[in-house]
């Protein structure tokens, strides 16, 4: 069994599509982070850098003590290695999927997130910033619309952990003001994923729990970025 | 031979340093970013993410072709692989060392960058951007700190890829104006790599070459930033 901490950010869902399309059993402990439940000693001890999500595995692969797991990229690399999917086997499929991983992990997450916070959350609207990481992320769409013009995925012809370290991420392009009608191969990238049962399931959870207005929510802008009421 | 596509930055003295800790026979194909030459075609096929650095092994393990490999914690890896070295071989070992190279990756990397961006790079002064990133920076020190307090590096008892991705960006300390006698354990973890002959070997790579002052320099920042002379 493994525990997930999680709240339903597109971090969180990362994990959630994973284990649903790996068909692993896991409770979901769910962490509020608006209220700061993220700053908790009991979750630092589990996720050092006080984000979600995180894991805990009862059963790890060396046999020994429960295991905890923080930062999507190594917790979606441990998930393929202990249920041997999602990873391609040879060298060069590997190193596809590692790469486009990375590209996730310190390019497309990293700055969809400060645009996003630019464009959604910031007090006061800021021009230069907020052109700065629309530009970078609309610069990053089109090195992803390159690389599925020749590829159904990114890691090449099998769909991976590089696709659901990115999907929850581009999924947010409506509030983004991303037009997908401008990244064809994009788009039929995330059309083919959408269909896909265990992503789906994965992109469900927690939805219900999603404070559709949090910059209407001073306490939680404060909690999340350290604002001044 | 490997060759590596390179220029003096953070993100490029990860891979000089890692090619010199593990003994690895390189060729150094400088790329002139301040000159747009990552924007080249011939670049765009190693590097489909127009960055540096890049890699091409011209003896990968399958005996194929030569293989190329983006991003820095892709590389990281595959040279780990290939070297037997500087990733350890136990599970909990190799989480350890993804956890902090996906913290690298996707915290301290980035959230460098930005602040380094509107402190040193941006045209005009914007507070609460540089503030933010102040911030951000000084938080994931502190989870740096933590970490050190317990473990002589960042993976447990044994140097590894994760040090190597944190110590050129820790290098910027002072540029970036962070006192590092805040953060006691990172300083002595920094003093103890500093003593490493192979990482002072990687950190010497293109030190002649740098510009100490791009921001005088208008088409460097158009190139590198896209920003209006």
């Amino acid at each position: 069994m493994i525990d997930l901490y999680f709240a339903p950010t597109p971090n969180g869902w990362k994990i959630s599509v994973m284990l649903e399309e790996c068909g692993l059993d896991y409770n979901i402990n769910w962490v509020n982070i608006g209220a700061g439940e993220q700053f908790a000693p009991e979750f630092l001890a589990i996720s050092p850098n006080n984000r979600i999500p995180a894991i805990v595995d009862h059963d790890p692969a060396d046999g020994g003590e429960p295991v905890s797991v923080f930062e999507t990229g190594a917790i979606l690399l441990y998930l393929a290695d202990k249920a041997e999917a999602f990873l391609p086997h040879d060298l060069r499929g590997q190193i596809a999927a590692t790469e486009w991983l990375m590209w996730q992990m310190g390019g497309l997450g990293p700055m969809m997130g400060q645009h996003g916070h630019f464009k959604l959350y910031a007090p006061e609207r800021i021009e230069y910033a907020t052109e700065r990481y629309r530009n970078e992320v609309l610069r990053l769409f089109g090195v992803m619309d390159r690389r599925l013009a020749d590829n159904s995925y990114l890691a090449g012809e099998d769909y991976s952990i590089a696709d659901m370290s990115c999907f929850p991420w581009v999924q947010t392009y409506k509030r983004q003001e991303i037009d997908l009608d401008d990244f064809a191969h994009v788009k039929r990238w995330y059309e083919v994923l959408k269909q896909r049962e265990g992503l789906r399931r994965g992109m469900a959870v927690g939805r219900e729990r999603i404070n559709r207005n949090p910059q209407d929510d001073a306490q939680v802008r404060k909690t999340l970025f350290g604002l001044k009421e």
